[in-house]
């Protein structure tokens, strides 16, 4: 029968439907068509975007032309903005009563392109490349803790139109909120009130109840742990969790991003092997501004195939729907044979069940 | 510049990304590819579907045959079973640790068939139809108030398959939770302070708002108030609410459901006019088990549009940005034409902007 698992930090419920189980070849990922060519992204297009922020690139070349890796340019459609002369309670249409609060939408947008090439991945990327973009990120992310009226720094990133990328040449955007936003907050008094009860990072415990269990381990290496999580939302549901107590992402270390990036490139080669290259959004959780160094909170970074809808149920309840056990998710993603999936595939759903 | 919103009830933001403004012409809604045919919802196929639990039908002809207009059956694949041997912490896979709770997934998932015809829709019914198919949910929302360890009951429909239908026959579901759902326990509670503060219940006080300012309002008729809520998550989001105070939707009158009728079809065939027939969640929320008759809450209808995509930034932060601004989104529905939409939409912008 299906059954209720309760999230341990935020204590929000999912389903795992088991009436409707679902193993890899039941979410049939139609490989979107690329358009492919060039983009405002790639290399010999730098004066299609604004003016780059900052880039990773070869002694000698100018800002804004080619011999850039990795470069960071302002999104041109933000969705907050850097400066502007709004006021709360009125920006947009003047209103001010009390049922209505509004807040000018100050605060940062800025796109990370991860490789010169449009048709780059992830998953196809060299090892040095996907460690220099997790070094892009910590740079930005640090200097973005220095801006003024910044509560919060949201790293993300599309993958796939599904999943909302609007643009096919790999990037990752950053958000930077005016607020501590809801599901930070709601994790924060989560952890908070775990640590109180126990004087122990909730996150921390978790960890180690997943390496003692070990049926929800994607993969490990010295400085990470890659699981599914008990109350998995999404089917191949998978989070990174840095072993070492950390709150904040700005306080990862060299040696840590290098396994960082080591992990991140395993674990989409396993889903991308696993799912034939699904859309997802990978989702960075991190302490807000002036948190970094906070004993119950602990950043991590989720990965969220969209291989299902939230719909009607779960916009109404909260509650949602997922037809695939992390425990049965975890077992394919650590099984994965990119050469041969669909033969490995057989085996092992005749294993589980 | 763009605007952070604060939703009154729940105090969760959104951002309206004025610079990134949409008109209805900017989603471009590709008519999904209807299998049509013969489905096992469809009059004449019956024995496809588990026996009925209830329907309203011919005299004289028997369950489980054609002569039905609106028809109620088990979900075959229920995201909730009704009986179930399971225990708490353990159902799934045996875990019992304080770190992970579980419990049973026992509630119901029925399927209510709105009409005989697979090709019809909320739209295209005739008013009395649209009228039957809510006395239906008034019915199944009354009987299950009823059934043992039944705290909350989501009536909710999938329109298009991007809004998450997986049959194209014209149908709402309903399940029924053992727990209280959390964004329901999010609106008690927000509704619950308010009360306490102002001695009033927050969504009657939104209703008069909404009528006094007007420049939010979709539709109005006896009984109900349809709107474009100030902190709208999606394009075109519209709410639609009773007039009178009523916390359960049980607590319905006949006449009252007639009047429900006529403003919910006038609103889809609003939405459809003017956005070419979206993909649309549209959710009921109304009090928990045992509580129709609270002070504090007010039952409602919110038909969310499809059109925008959740992404990293929103599953990472819980604040959706919506491109669309509510007062835009209604002056398009109050002023569509059905029979002219395209050429109404051009002056409609240009009156807006």
């Amino acid at each position: 029968m299906p059954e209720l698992r309760q999230e341990p930090i935020t204590n929000n419920w999912v389903i795992i439907a088991t009436e409707r189980s679902k193993r890899p070849s039941d979410f049939p990922v139609q490989q979107e068509k690329r358009k492919g060519g060039k983009c405002p992204f790639c290399e010999g297009n730098e004066g299609k975007t604004p003016p780059e922020i900052v880039s990773y690139r070869e002694g000698g070349t100018k800002a804004d032309t080619p011999g850039w890796w990795v470069r960071v340019v302002p999104n041109l459609f933000p969705a907050l903005s850097k400066t502007g002369n709004g006021v709360g309670n009125g920006g947009l249409d003047g209103e001010s009563v009390d049922l209505f609060v509004t807040k000018p939408g100050i605060g940062d947008h800025e796109v990370l392109v991860e490789s010169p090439d449009h048709n780059s991945s992830l998953d196809t990327h060299t090892p040095k490349q996907v460690i220099e973009i997790f070094y892009m990120w910590r740079d930005r992310y640090q200097a973005l803790l220095n801006e003024k009226s910044i509560k919060y720094i949201q790293i993300f990133k599309n993958e796939g139109a599904i999943a909302g990328a609007s643009l096919e040449h790999p990037h990752s955007q950053l958000i930077a909120t005016p607020l501590i936003p809801p599901v930070v907050s709601e994790e924060l008094n989560g952890a908070q009130e775990y640590y109180q009860q126990q004087g122990k990072c909730i996150y921390c415990e978790m960890i180690k109840h997943e390496k003692e269990d070990s049926r929800r381990i994607v993969a490990d290496n010295q400085d990470f742990l890659a699981f599914c999580p008990f109350a998995s939302r999404f089917p191949f549901e998978t989070w990174i969790i840095p072993k070492e107590h950390q709150a904040g992402f700005d306080l990862i270390n060299d040696s840590q991003l290098e396994n960082m990036g080591a992990i991140v490139q395993e674990v989409t080669r396993r889903i991308n092997g696993s799912l034939n290259g699904p859309p997802y959004n990978m989702v960075l959780h991190s302490a807000p501004v002036g948190n970094s160094d906070a004993a119950q909170y602990h950043w991590h970074l989720e990965i969220l195939p969209r291989l299902t809808i939230v719909a009607g149920f779960e916009w109404g309840t909260g509650i949602i729907i997922n037809p695939t056990p992390p425990e049965s998710a975890a077992i394919y993603l650590r099984e994965t044979n990119t050469d041969n999936s669909q033969e490995k595939e057989r085996t092992l759903w005749q294993q589980v069940h």
